[in-house]
């Protein structure tokens, strides 16, 4: 899987960290529905997502009315009740202004 | 491990995603100093990290001056052409300014 690729900055990231509980239960199929759908979204850039002890997506969108809309989606809302209830013991959410951004790639 | 903690905002987050190469080798070892000696810097404020396929790890920062430091440690500065040269086929880093953050934990 390659890091995500984003058009010229300004754009925005928001950065998703967690430490999942003990109940697992359903969260492989909603996680994988939820990518899904955030990427039909208006404004959605691309995502990165890692889980190695602690979980870390980060998701990228134009600007703070896709994000804000995305978070009040009610398919979203009732996931992220679901992941308070029982699927993450922490987790934080920062969002982001995204100024500069500059890569690598092998030749 | 639990996802970092973080003061109010604003301040800044330096994402680093990356796709590693099949050359491994001192790579541990380089990353292991490197998160030590960013820990020592003035305006770190503590980083989250995570492999699964794609690398993502995001560092804090009070200040872009505190990001320019860091980029030119001489120490760092040898760790990032090495990771050029050998471990990273592909990579991207955004740096952002964290505009607004929330939280859960579980009571």
């Amino acid at each position: 899987m390659d890091p995500a690729r984003t058009p010229e900055p300004p754009y925005y990231a928001v950065i998703f960290t967690s430490r999942r509980s003990s109940d697992g239960d359903g969260y492989d199929d909603t996680a994988r529905r939820m990518f899904d759908l955030a990427a039909k979204q208006p404004g959605f850039l691309g995502y990165d997502t890692a889980q190695e002890g602690v979980g870390i997506t980060v998701s990228y969108w134009t600007d703070e009315a896709a994000i804000a809309a995305w978070k009040r989606d009610a398919d979203h809302a009732f996931a992220q009740y679901e992941g308070r209830t029982r699927w993450y013991d922490t987790y934080e959410i920062r969002v982001a202004r995204v100024e500069r951004a500059y890569g690598f790639v092998r030749a």
